[in-house]
């Protein structure tokens, strides 16, 4: 199946929770910690028990590339728990001159198989392009992001009005040729949504930042619903994988998405 | 010794080429492929015949990781052969969230051990300050970079009157507490190079594109000479590790770096 295909069949059912794989070793549950590989068997737990009801899975590579060629093998065995029809997303927030670009490109793409990765728009279009060329995957591009330092340079005012994350919004839809462009937008930045919303046009946004980072998950809701956008994705990591450690952790990670599903069906229909 | 001590050391020695192994398996010499572990060979062979003559080495994370966990293990190789007292710099362009951040840092800091690394600017300063805590490293953050794309966000005009690029490097001078932060600079933008040499204070300035990305050489080391600056490391990839293909490429390398480094002491002599 085609990688924009299995996100327009999760936003078709109503799922737009997409499960963070931050998986860090000193915050899975104690039991588990005496397996041969505590990461992988976690995820596959979290994978097979969440798959039906997730819209998507985002792995940070940062949590795995600190274990070494380890965690690239971590990765990999992660990617490979999840089930071909459910969308993937490769948060590794790359962007480099072209020729280094199409390495990243390849790395995420080719050899991982993921079916979009997050980008850094600082250097522009050329930098972003090898990722661009892969017509069926998705990029999304850094606009506004959910921590603090969002205000040192993407809120800056530039001279023609905009504010840089605004520009950088207005260039990715020029750029939207193949249309496998995408947005992050933090969803701890609610005026920011609600004022942007409109400029997203068609473009699907991935919002960070519910839960542990402070965002509220009803109010993003409401706020895409209310302006009748559906396609929109909201990461939780930290509030859902490390729910509980208990030997039924599985019980209660299920029950909390189970709760954030109840809360976007409720609001949508 | 400390990482800022090596690359004083190698600026008081008139060294400023920065050797990028930026290494492809298609463009290495025909004869290493046979090998068990060519990329491995070839670096090792660079490494071995330059690093007295050579200010730094840039590893280019992206040629790596596009062979998963072979290519990781290749990178901590590669690092192992460049000797304690040669300066390196980590080229993974990385910036995110704090607690990812964190993550990246000691993937390049504690578990490769680089002297310093590349990093986006766009999250802001709670994305970078997880590098800066570690006091004695250096972090350079891309301000105006080699490629095309530099126009598309980088040189935009901000309502302040200055270039994104300008705001980026007025930041990080009021950021460098610990005094372990750098630039990225183009060396294929002169005018913006001279325009701007002020404005970097003491911050050491990395400057890929010279070589295969049309920068010269000279006309970069004459503006820092004239700005009676040597706080600058110029990187060469592609113009110096594939400058041949024979069994003799190593002397070709070594005399290509020889070249280089005569136009420098001829400018700053």
């Amino acid at each position: 199946m085609k990688s924009k295909e299995k996100l327009s069949i999760a936003f078709e059912k109503n799922l737009h929770i997409c499960i963070g794989l931050d998986t860090d070793i000193n915050k899975i549950p104690e039991f588990l910690k005496s397996e041969k590989s505590p990461i992988s068997i976690f995820n596959k737990m979290i994978i097979e028990s969440t798959y039906e009801q997730a819209a998507a899975y985002k792995v940070n590579f940062a949590f795995y590339e600190q274990e070494g060629a380890k965690g690239y093998d971590l990765l990999e065995e992660t990617k490979k728990y999840i089930p071909e029809n459910v969308f993937t997303i490769a948060d590794a927030k790359r962007g480099d001159i072209g020729n280094t670009s199409e390495m990243y490109a390849k790395a995420v793409f080719d050899l991982l198989n993921f079916d979009s990765i997050t980008l850094h728009p600082y250097m522009g279009n050329d930098s972003l392009s090898p990722f661009l060329k892969y017509e069926d995957r998705l990029n999304f591009i850094l606009a506004l992001t959910s921590n603090k330092g969002a205000i040192d340079f993407e809120k800056l005012k530039l001279a023609n009005g905009n504010l840089l994350y605004q520009e950088v919004i207005e260039k990715i839809k020029l750029w939207n040729m193949n249309k496998n462009l995408g947005l992050v937008f933090g969803a701890t930045k609610l005026e920011e949504l609600k004022e942007n919303i409109e400029r997203f046009g068609e473009l699907p946004i991935l919002l960070p930042g519910v839960g542990a980072q402070g965002g509220s998950l009803e109010d993003v809701v409401s706020i895409f619903h209310n302006s009748n956008n559906n396609r929109f994705l909201i990461n939780i990591s930290r509030g859902l994988i490390y729910v509980d450690s208990s030997r039924e952790f599985i019980n209660k990670v299920k029950s909390a998405l189970n709760g954030f599903n109840s809360t976007i069906d409720r609001i949508n229909n």
